[in-house]
């Protein structure tokens, strides 16, 4: 999307693209916030304002809930630095703690935008089955006892695919429209008896992915068919929803551009 | 083991055996201490304790350090419990942090014991590669900077199996003999780029498992050869040990009885 390779700008500083990793228990989510500490944002630019020397602020592709991950969030911010890339990334990593790493650091074109230039989003949502909790995994898959019926669920996943009003899975942003485009949507068996499901679009509506998954959970615990869910989908009502799956289980795991 | 069944004690009670999963992180290991909390022991059997109305003890298969998980430790405890199994493994569950779960209780010979009665044992150590930490993994799994040369680690894993006195991987309890006999000994490819060493013995020496991957790590990262790892095994000698992988890769698989 980008026409400009990187430049300095007129203060000294360049724009760099930054992939960071965050297990998200404990954070108030990604976007900095007023009254509540602490935040992926805000401990990230404690750490490039540390190194900078002056005050660094970070840009974010997608704005993660308190206790969602991310394996692969996309932030950039414009900063003055004099050495190698890859020496900012290890610099970084030293000062953030370890709940945040960042992956890669490279080079951006100076009008870069994580969020507006994003061509699409990657989530990963996580569930296990079993009698009982395993603790391991507490902070990082939904814990489910009873069986999934998971050819009712690939049923139901198959009508998200495709441009939609997406109203009953969740909200837009003030004066957006809800039409998203997902462009790929599966139900995986994973390793561990971990079933995993994994939703591509263009963007995501405010809770959408909780939301999609809470429901077609209900549709593997029989409580809805993949007749109705396609129902209640076309029938754009946020009330006709399941309860949104918890945080814990869900990760941010690519952004494209 | 056993030649009898579960019976019933003069004091009303049965013994039980349990298998029990923990985070090990943020407890001194398994065993009750006089000057270390938390410990899983007394966690667990703090639990029991206010299930039971009475105090009740624990036995356990394996002393797990601190910072290393199970996901198959095995128990043994007497209680007077007049439901059914499952009703008590509830019961537990209910009354225990989230960092621990017991995944099965059933009703056990009256002379069980989780250690001496063991055939084998078997611990899974995990480690992952990459240039920068995942902060999803600091607990679970060790990480390493650079690539390890597997077919090097599988040839020296090959020297592990059988009766041989493994005093340069640690220390047996005092009174006893080093010799253990390692039933099976693997190093694998696993999922998102982890590599599990797992390892089936009759039982452990002290540090063994641990000492024995960060060893095997030494010959991935061709400090050591094959060959002089099997020369250092031979020579029984303590000091010829590569350091000890940190705890927080290991995890107690299961207890065979």
């Amino acid at each position: 999307m980008q026409e400009t390779g990187p430049t300095q700008r007129g203060d000294g500083t360049v724009r760099y693209k930054a992939v960071v990793a965050y297990d998200g228990t404990g954070y108030y989510g990604f976007q900095r916030q007023n009254n509540a500490e602490p935040t992926v944002q805000g401990v990230v630019e404690a750490a490039l304002t540390g190194i900078a020397g002056e005050a660094v602020s970070i840009l974010g592709a997608g704005r993660t809930d308190a206790g969602v991950h991310a394996s692969g969030q996309v932030i950039a911010f414009d900063m003055a630095w004099h050495h190698p890339v890859q020496a900012l990334r290890n610099a970084l990593n030293a000062n953030l703690p370890e709940e945040i790493a960042v992956r890669s650091v490279a080079e951006a074109a100076d009008d870069f935008h994580p969020r507006y230039d994003a061509v699409s989003r990657s989530y990963c949502y996580r569930v296990y089955v079993s009698p009982t909790r395993d603790p391991m995994r507490r902070w990082r898959a939904w814990h489910l006892k009873s069986e999934l019926d998971q050819n009712a669920i690939r049923k139901a996943v198959a009508f998200l695919g495709g441009e939609k009003d997406f109203s009953t899975f969740g909200r837009p942003p003030i004066g957006e429209n809800p039409v998203r485009e997902v462009f790929a949507a599966e139900w995986d068996d994973a390793a561990d008896g971990e079933q995993h499901f994994t939703i591509t679009a263009n963007a995501f509506l405010y809770r959408m992915v909780r939301s999609i998954m809470g429901t077609l959970v209900m549709v593997g615990q029989g409580r809805m068919t993949p007749e109705e869910f396609r129902g209640i989908l076309a029938a754009r009502k946020r009330s006709l929803s399941g309860p949104a799956a918890p945080p814990h289980g869900l990760t941010l795991v690519s952004v494209t551009y």
